[in-house]
């Protein structure tokens, strides 16, 4: 095999920098919503540099932007990207860089080494996020494995109570075609996204190649015991539920630690009812987050925070109630594609870890339909959904190296 | 001794249930907030009451009522009485039950005794609960100790914005001359009040000698830590403020369990930024009241959670903000007056508890000029500031026969 690939720093600077623009505040702030003006003209500079590097584009029917290198044989594509929409407070790599990722790739890989073997294709997702439409989270690649209807663009609401269909007719798009946007000729999906944990900066690589999408649950749980007052209630009469949620939430947090990496669990959001200083709570509300990329090993870690709350509720005389709000498989990446990747590195000499991602991804999605690996890029801090996430441009430059470099091994002789 | 002193459960019923009807929602609920006409309304007839069985009556500079029945000697009085402004949501006996118990027992006292050799008053005191005006707790009383300026009627605010003088103006109070409720002349003060907790009802008791007003602290603690991906950041990584409210929630809690009564610590607000399920918090903000009546004990339970406090958020390297709210000194009741309350639930045989109240009363404010002593009836389930707050006729007569007869004991021959 001839040189690796040649991927520019500067191109990839540019382009970084010339993206952030579209919704850019601040300094280094980015929002850029699904289906607003500057969504679309961030969806138009893509486009843009795809045709200047000669790829056929086209906008799918929920507003996917597709960039096709056709390859000398018929069949499936390998399809590399990720999404342009950003959070409400978000910055200039998350998503970003992946769609970036693709489109450079392509460029690189015709310019320098001309038609392929089998087809790539490019993708720009949109509403990966959520951050307009709250609950049309990965909306772009749902279109894409077929899971989205016509009845979701009626009944999916912003914050302003607009439907989904009702923003895409604004910018073009027919909410009754959303079917066609569905796809099953994809040899391959291959997302760069940038870590948005401190993995890769706590172990000094600058790329990792993500061997699984973590498993996740969130759990809505609530306490009820009995409303007292805080001066006059002994101890040993008291049902409190505030005693009962400290308790848990110590030992289902304890728990992940004991297992280690990559198990994580986190309490974020706790409402107590009613809330005054001198009051013993009547409820409390929380939510438990609990992740694992090892099928069995998230069940039992699910199975003992149960039990555990099971076990504090009947002992402190309180009420437990368990919804489970959310409930992801883990999703396994394709062995072929992460050996693509590690060869891919390998011959730029790029350090990588191995790693499972322990966000969600679009690639999450799109293993429905196709074998799917990610390339993480470092993140400073592991900071994300922030205008102050960053990544070097070096590191940048090598995550998409990686990628465009197990392109060129998947679809070049 | 001739006869105990002889109160009847007709005059106790119909006075409980003619003071319900003002302010009164519900079937059993009671909105009567200070200075409004529901309460002026529920004033005079505690006022009609005291002159039909002939004592001298007055309303002092802030609103309280005195009723006066004058004795052989000149001299300080022994004082009984409570609160008669309500919670919003508030019932038929806390505050009510002590504010009758003091006119009853005076006109049962005029009428079966006759002029007494020491004189005798009975009071019925204005915004104890601060539920009109939030930061006017124990407002009757405070300006009988002399704690209340004319500059807090002009500063003292209601939840509308209206001052706590401009409300006294209405009533026909003038606010100038709050400082002439100040009293320097009272021998004793003796407050029945409902128990509002569970101990006389655990106990099986009806009525309890309260021999201690605990004391109060209330803090603000804040752990501030990182703001981060639930999914991405390690659990190794984390400065979850989260996990160290839960360690720390549970641990002063304990403390208190383990200290066994009076000690009583209460964790009853908690507030979490941002507070997503998906989103290691930034910073955790929550209340700790621990109560005792002991002072030493007292001070040393808040050492022992500053050190918890600071030990949790070092080791899991998160800021520690503790500011001090509320600090109250415990009141130690007087032991004659205990000893006259003893002896009249004796005569009567009344079985009765000796306990500590751990909540605040106005008898906590009287202490400052005079000696103090309480007595608590029963409630059912332990519970107050609620429409279902409830006592028996046949306790709360107990109850009045113990001031009663504890007020015959002292100021009679």
């Amino acid at each position: 095999m001839s040189q690796p690939i040649l991927i520019e720093e500067n191109a990839v600077r540019e382009a970084i920098m010339e993206l952030a623009e579209y919704g850019r505040f601040g300094k280094t702030g980015v929002r850029r919503l699904v289906y607003t003006p500057e969504w679309s003209d961030a969806m138009a500079a893509c486009r843009a540099w795809a045709e200047k590097a000669g790829l056929e584009t086209r906008i799918d029917a929920v507003g996917n932007l597709w960039a096709r290198l056709a390859g000398r044989v018929e069949g499936s594509a390998f399809v590399t990207g990720s999404h342009i929409d950003s959070q409400k407070s978000g910055g200039r790599y998350d998503g970003a860089l992946g769609a970036i990722a693709g489109i450079l790739s392509l460029a690189a890989l015709k310019e320098q080494f001309g038609t392929p073997e089998r087809s790539l294709e490019a993708v720009v997702l949109c509403e990966e996020e959520g951050s307009r439409f709250p609950t049309a989270g990965f909306w772009g690649s749902r279109a894409i494995v077929g899971k989205t209807t016509v009845e979701d663009t009626q009944t999916t609401l912003d914050f302003n109570g607009e439907t989904i269909g009702a923003a895409m007719r604004e910018v073009g798009l027919d909410p009754v075609r959303v079917g066609e946007a569905k796809r099953d000729d994809i040899a391959g999906f291959i997302e760069l996204h940038i870590e948005q944990g401190p993995v890769l900066e706590d172990a000094g690589r600058p790329v990792a190649i993500v061997d699984a999408i973590t498993g996740i649950a969130q759990f809505e749980v609530s306490l009820v015991g009995e409303q007292n007052h805080a001066g006059a209630f002994p101890m040993d009469l008291r049902r409190d539920p505030m005693a009962g949620f400290a308790e848990i939430a110590s030992r289902v947090i304890d728990h992940a630690h004991r297992l280690g990496r990559p198990a994580v669990t986190t309490v974020g959001r706790c409402h107590v009812d009613p809330g005054g200083s001198a009051i013993i709570p009547r409820q409390v509300q929380f939510s438990i987050d609990a992740r694992h990329p090892d099928p069995e090993t998230r069940q039992r870690i699910y199975a003992v925070h149960e039990a555990l709350i099971k076990e504090v509720a009947d002992r402190r005389g309180l009420a437990a109630h368990i919804r489970k709000m959310i409930d992801l498989e883990p999703c396994l990446c394709d062995p072929l594609l992460l050996d693509a990747l590690s060869r891919a590195a390998e011959r730029h000499g790029i350090p990588t870890l191995t790693m499972p991602s322990g966000a969600g991804h679009d690639a999450q999605q799109m293993s429905l339909v196709c074998p799917t690996a990610m390339v993480f890029v470092r993140s400073a801090g592991g900071r994300s959904h922030t205008p102050e996430e960053f990544s070097t441009i070096a590191d940048c430059t090598d995550g998409i190296r990686v990628v465009a470099e197990g392109l060129r091994i998947l679809a070049y002789r």
